[in-house]
């Protein structure tokens, strides 16, 4: 072991086994966790070449090949609990994706979901097992998001009893479902449902795509990948053209919505049903940020307690780059919100869970706020994991380059999850049509449950933008529920203002539309001040349930950082809104500096914490022996542009062009 | 020409040729641009395989074919004026980088700048007829910024006049050169110089890596690629072990410092000199990062215009998404931005060539402020690209993440810039420590010169923190120079903030290093503050050289959109420094949104105004004509993984599966 990061581990003031079994909840779940890891990590079916060392060809090759296993070992270990399924998938795949991800992360659910008795009793048994491979297309080349503008369109045919499936134009070719390029032998297929000549808006409908033995693909049908994109190489993310491809009128999933044989359109009973799929992705989303970010700090957190840099002190040695005040700077407050994305994407999960179970019973009321929150939270996390990563790898300086470090790999699987499952932006948007449909309830004196009581009391309250300062002397910057408070009336200001915006517009005798339009940047602000609030709450509740003395301090320290940093970041808000004064915010500046001098010496230990199996990790500056340099050299030794001394090139242009010359 | 676009581009207010020719510096330069353009559009030489398609091995490949005919075409055109060379290779290269680039950007310069007379007379063919290829070899394993820290030595041996190198620890290992690992046979090395056991810092040296003819790496040289990294695959970045490696006396570069054959140390005249490439190389970043986020702006602006996405009003088609007021609000302040930028660059470029002048003729008076300058907006700019290039990709949807938008080669090729030639948090206290040292001497009663002026009558103007507003009212926020008033107090203020916490640590009896880290936070925000103000003033003064009615006018719309934005996103800073109140606050923010409305009609025909040639872009989405979902389609279709219907993976892997199950 680096006695660097030996050093730092000594000088903890927690006892990280304690706070790794408060992360995991509970002994007994961090050891059945482990046992997983070391089932993967003692597999020698699951060593593999470095992908970056390959081609894409290959990679994708591997990732089958590995998926494959994936399957067999998993039924071999008889291990079935999702969450177990969940840590065993994360050791094989490190910081990569499931070429048959979308199978089960999608496919699947929407079968269970959406199937009928009898199609339920047809597919579930050849879903399961891989006979049919399927993914999910709803994406189109000219159309995302809206759901209304897709242009596949699905035809019923009374004749035949069959529906007859088209990509009438280029830009209604599906696009971008993952495993569809290659790997998929069936897709449920979203289109347009006509029939008697009506429209009768999106439907699903499962479409074979390629033949069961051959895998070549049917007819009618142009299948493939579209082609190399920033990460996800190991996915066939694919398109696919259908030319008048029919398939039987039971291939229409029809647990809500029906189409009877002779053309006759049942209605669903409700048209939130189809939410939870989208809702259920999205909540895992924010613990996908949560986990992203807490390997990015791992990473970058133990190679600043190793690399020695620069000079503080003329003449003494180099320190470890975690002394300098901005390196601690850029990491701690990205280690803190790590921990803060980990609790909200726990209670999101716990919330999806309870509520599922009251849907199941017929209980809808939780499902918009739940819908409006997984929107708002998932592009929030998201876009903060999305830039903290880059800020963690920058925080490495060359070395983070190199993809020995797993940093590129880690922001090219993740960034997408900015885009899709809803676009961030568009996903804010939804959030704040919440928000202010709940301002105009609270306005009109309905009382609001849930988390947007906090719209009830505003007119009393009187909260509007202006400079005098009636409350921020009350305001202990060091007492988090008075920075809840704070960052909950800096929310209700901005979706006031937000509301106000539209109300003006529309005084201009602009329309609805356009009101809404013109107030977007509001809106967005108003939701991802939302946002911010209930992550600052949700951290701040979890540190009530925290026994033990020592790792309730560090998680508090933590959460202060977290409170404060949000606050200078967004100084002008609270200054705006006479949240804070002036004086404070000096004050918040200065107190942010002790935090991290508090923070410095658990830093370590606080990544440790996280627990990342060093294989998972997949990083060379993130081990945790913090034997970076040895490791790093031997890596490149690996890489395919040293199998041979002289590159072909040398003989074929280098040499050549000095004759030329 | 896809329809949208083409009536985008009638409706611009102002003649798009005009301003080509004033970014372009007349229209003279334009028309030889084009000409150098077009002579690589139509040369067959260059068509190529989209890299993207390929292994790291052919990507190197084709690149080094791509260099080496780029070196005899601009021989056989006579292509040798440097403005006109780089033109040439940018059309070439299109988003990735050139393999031999090292050996003109950094090894012929040093060449020049460090060689004695007669080592000119010797290397200087060698090198220009690239018998001799080189590159620059200063950081290693374990050591970057820190140049003391480097621990490479070169040990004089009088017996021989040879110099004996070596890399005596792992950290020691040369690391990161461009063109190291496979391509160049020479490199200058910087290395700690000792002699008669004496240590006299880092010079620099030439040492051959390779044989010349079988490029053989020569005995005690062990040389290498380090391996894949985020981007830049097509350079060789490499590793140099060297293992008592002897060169003669004369490699050592001796233009200043020198070492007598009998050993004797001899001093070099000024410190300052071996500034002058990395000053260089800086400002030409800053011109890189105006180009880089220009190009995003291009696609994401054009793309934005024949996007049609979702709904504004009910029942009306999808509208362009240049409409959504969160898209305009993405990407018109980065359009300025890049505006800002290519005018920064064109100014740090100037002062750059008048002050080497200068130099030349022995006065230095101006390189501190000039190297202040350039390292701090070398920071500001690559870190607002970095940031913005990735904004400009997320805001087209999923389409950004394919290789073909050319978004995921245009931030690989450009976030290194972060990075090398100076890390940026390194460069901001860097520009600090300037800035605070002409604090100091301003309070001390001297009176500054240039771009500091600003801090001489801080004393009478009482600048510091405070919630009165004593000026606010005389801001005009639709008037540049009041705004560049604003920033040049909120500049000063946060000097003056940082200087003071300095102070305020040095009262607690901290070391000077420690007042200083300790206060690092504050340092770099001041830097941040300083360069900000730069940028707005450059703009600013641009906007009097233009005659053009219609184009001032836009020009001034967009400066004034990046000075109002710019205080939005700080507008903590200037709330607390006084400088506006919360009103002027609300009305910038409502002027933001008209500005954008201003600016809407004209913003495809501002991003054609940086002329970029459609293979130099290279990318489906931001093609002049518009004509994004054919191409789209067609660029996956030739993608490998569409070489075969089946991929071998499927009966490798995935069918033999079903039996297992």
């Amino acid at each position: 072991m680096n006695p660097d990061i030996l050093k730092e581990r000594q000088n903890a003031s927690f006892d990280v086994q304690k706070l790794i079994y408060i992360l995991d909840g509970g002994p007994e779940k961090t050891k059945r966790k482990r046992e997983i890891v070391s089932l993967v990590a003692n597999d020698p079916d699951f060593d593999e070449v470095d992908p970056n060392f390959l081609s894409r060809s290959e990679r994708y090759d591997q990732a089958v090949r590995k998926s494959a296993q994936m399957i067999l070992k998993l039924r071999e270990y008889g291990i079935a609990d999702p969450e177990e399924i969940y840590i065993y998938k994360s050791m094989v795949l490190g910081n990569r994706h499931d070429t048959l991800g979308l199978h089960n992360v999608m496919f699947l659910p929407t079968l269970y979901s959406q199937c009928d008795q009898e199609q339920s009793k047809k597919w579930l048994p050849l879903a399961r097992s891989f006979k049919v491979m399927g993914t999910y297309a709803q994406t189109e080349l000219g159309h995302g998001t809206h759901l209304r503008g897709l242009e596949t369109t699905a035809t019923y045919d009374p004749a035949t009893q069959e529906f007859v499936l088209n990509s009438p134009t280029v830009t209604s070719i599906k696009w971008w479902p993952g495993a569809l390029g290659k790997t998929s032998n069936h897709a449920i297929v979203l289109a347009q449902l006509y029939t008697h000549g009506h429209c009768h808006g999106l439907h699903a409908f499962i479409v074979q795509l390629r033949h069961m033995d051959t895998h070549e693909p049917l007819p009618g049908i142009l299948v493939g990948d579209i082609g190399p994109k920033f990460g996800f190489c190991e996915v066939d993310n694919g398109f696919l053209k259908l030319d008048n491809v029919r398939i039987p009128r039971e291939n229409m999933l029809m647990k809500y919505a029906k189409v009877e044989p002779d053309g006759r359109y049942v209605k669903p009973p409700s048209a939130k049903l189809t939410y939870g799929t989208m809702v259920f992705v999205r909540s895992l989303i924010v613990g996908q940020s949560a986990i992203n970010l807490a390997k990015s700090c791992t990473i970058a957190i133990r190679y600043s307690a190793v690399r020695h840099q620069s000079e503080i002190r003329s003449g003494e040695p180099e320190p470890q780059i975690l002394d300098y005040q901005t390196q601690q700077y850029k990491l701690f407050p990205l280690l803190a919100t790590a921990y803060a994305f980990t609790f909200v994407g726990q209670y999101i999960s716990q919330t999806y869970h309870r509520i599922t179970g009251d849907i199941n019973h017929g209980d809808f009321s939780e499902l918009p706020e739940l819908h409006a929150l997984s929107a708002g939270l998932k592009a929030f996390t998201t876009w903060a994991t999305n830039s903290g990563i880059e800020v963690c790898r920058m925080s490495c300086g060359g070395h983070g380059y190199s993809c020995s470090s797993a940093f590129p790999d880690l922001y090219v699987q993740f960034t997408p999850t900015c885009t899709y499952e809803g676009e961030n932006t568009v996903m804010m948007l939804q959030t704040a049509r919440y928000l202010v449909k709940s301002y105009r309830q609270a306005k009109a004196g309905q009382q609001l449950k849930g988390i947007m009581a906090y719209l009830n009391d505003m007119e009393q309250r009187q909260v509007r933008a202006h400079p005098a300062s009636a409350r921020p002397t009350v305001v202990d910057i060091n007492d988090l529920s008075n920075l809840v408070e704070s960052y909950k009336l800096r929310a209700a200001t901005l979706v006031e203002s937000a509301a106000r915006s539209i109300q003006q517009e529309l005084q201009k005798r602009k329309s609805q539309e356009d009101a809404w339009n013109n107030s977007a940047i509001d809106l967005v602000r108003a939701s991802d001040a939302h946002c911010h609030y209930v992550v600052v709450k949700l951290f701040t509740e979890k540190l009530s349930e925290i026994g033990d003395t020592a790792i309730h301090s560090v998680l508090s320290t933590l959460a202060l950082l977290y409170a404060l940093h949000g606050i200078t970041k967004n100084s002008g808000d609270f200054l705006q809104a006479g949240l804070l004064t002036v004086p404070q915010m000096q004050q918040i500046s200065v107190r942010i500096k002790e935090l991290l001098c508090l923070l410095r010496p658990n830093a370590v230990a606080l990544v440790d914490a996280f627990d990342f199996n060093d294989k998972n990790l997949n990083s060379v500056l993130g081990r945790y022996d913090g034997n970076v340099y040895e490791n790093l050299f031997d890596w490149a030794r690996r890489s395919p542009l040293n199998a041979t001394e002289v590159h072909e090139s040398f003989h074929k242009y280098l040499k050549p062009l000095r004759s030329k010359l």
